[in-house]
């Protein structure tokens, strides 16, 4: 059984509970966050507590009290929980303030929930699915919009993952006015010649801890990268497609709505881009 | 202390607790419902039970086991907790799978989650900000798509009360595309001469059931309605405006924007539809 962490306690995931007045239960009054961790040791963390305090700061919501011990927490999670390849999923709530109101609690009176729990993925960087590639569906992109902050309102990208399922294909990329903007849980990428295309970051798309560490190894390794617009029928004649995401790393595409991108099978640039990605990752990883 | 009910059990509101698993808390993958007590009688109880159900198809979520004793259930809240006047806040979740996942947990393997609970509001039909009406703001809806199903998603409609709040309002109006949708927690009307002027039903609003009941309400009273798109300007200029929800009825808007709207009291339509709505309902109260 796991140990997870709630407000202050180390507990077995059992006996984790929180109140039905939490917001997050109530409002998706939410944020998270999910590190990967490889050989024992956490990918992009310093990323990750930046774009977690971003989300805090966005929404308003004030940083929990162990906000400074987040880097041991992890650390204590992935010892008790013997994880040498997984992720630590962590979530910040507004609190539960006893009552359910539209209105916010009064931040002296309520505090932040605080809540992490690992998932074991032996082998999580030998993916057999990243050898294969994943096959995407599209559908339109219903999401609210501001992306940009990481909230729990993960219902449609939920419901997202469902109609591929239902497609027999593995993810959707979502499409809005046209243009893709990203996938159900990950940024989306296409590949022309020697271009890397991606969509700019707005408030339109999740600013991907992993897509910021894949397009400074894409520079390093002297690859051309365009932020732009694309469409799905661009992405389904390009020569390679690829999505980033800090569980999956660099993980190709290669079929996009029944189009088959090259030969089927995972192309040059994202197998690249993976193979440096998790390179420098594991250097960096603490 | 309250007693509510949580999958089966009436419980202590302190020891109502919920799994760190569930996916409303994880994914808001919940749906809701209010109903209103008047007199410690429940209003609209099969509107509200009806909508649930659609819902919960709109989602593929199961129901809950005990979804035909829902009337069962709201009547001992209400007897437990002695309300006289009040609200019963009323939520299911897709359950608690016992980890995080996109995909949807096997329905044979992880049961819905049921909540309930009260919520006292002595003199709720007397309330005296319905004497007074309620100034509002307007801010742009970037709400999800899929308004007419009533998920937990409310991160968003629970920013625009704060911001209503922070500029000195009572609540605030979103507009998508030039147009009006609906309030944060209610939906909008204004009234032009005898006409009476809502947005029709769609993906873009709540299907309210107070909504139904005033327009019926508004028909038998020889009331012209005429269900189309309006602007933020035509409200601005509108001799009258409102909202209605299950817990506020009908309640009269007297400001928008800044822009008051006739004498800037509560006038004759909304004070009528709200005096007829009430007279109904509590007729049909059970």
């Amino acid at each position: 059984m796991r140990t997870v962490y709630l407000n202050g306690d180390y507990l077995p995931e059992t006996e984790a509970k929180i109140s039905i007045f939490d917001r997050a239960f109530l409002m998706a009054d939410g944020v998270y966050e999910v590190t990967s961790v490889l050989g024992g040791k956490l990918i992009d963390f310093d990323g990750h507590l930046k774009r977690l305090e971003r989300s805090l700061y966005e929404l308003d919501m004030q940083k929990p009290e162990a906000f400074d011990d987040l880097l041991e927490i992890h650390r204590e999670l992935v010892r008790v929980n013997a994880i040498t390849d997984g992720m630590i999923y962590l979530q910040v709530t507004r609190g539960a303030a006893g009552d359910r109101d539209f209105v916010f609690p009064d931040p002296e009176e309520v505090k932040p929930t605080l809540v992490l729990f690992t998932q074991s993925k032996p082998g999580l960087a030998n993916s057999p699915l990243a050898d294969k590639g994943i096959r995407v569906i599209s559908i339109e992109d219903v999401r609210w919009g501001r992306r940009d902050i990481k909230t729990t309102q993960l219902l449609y990208p939920s419901m997202g993952k469902m109609m591929a399922k239902k497609a027999g294909c593995d993810d959707a990329w979502l499409v809005e006015d046209g243009f893709v903007t990203e996938g159900t849980s990950n940024n989306a990428y296409i590949v022309k010649g020697n271009k890397i295309i991606t969509r700019a970051l707005s408030n339109d798309i999740l600013h991907g801890i992993t897509r910021a560490a894949v397009l400074r190894c894409a520079a390093e390794a002297q690859m051309q990268v365009e932020e732009r617009n694309f469409t799905i029928d661009e992405a389904k004649t390009a020569d390679e497609a690829f999505v980033t995401s800090a569980s999956t790393f660099v993980m190709p595409v290669v079929e996009i709505d029944g189009a088959t991108l090259g030969d089927g099978k995972p192309a040059h640039v994202a197998k690249r881009l993976r193979e440096i990605y998790l390179e420098e990752s594991l250097k960096a990883a603490i």
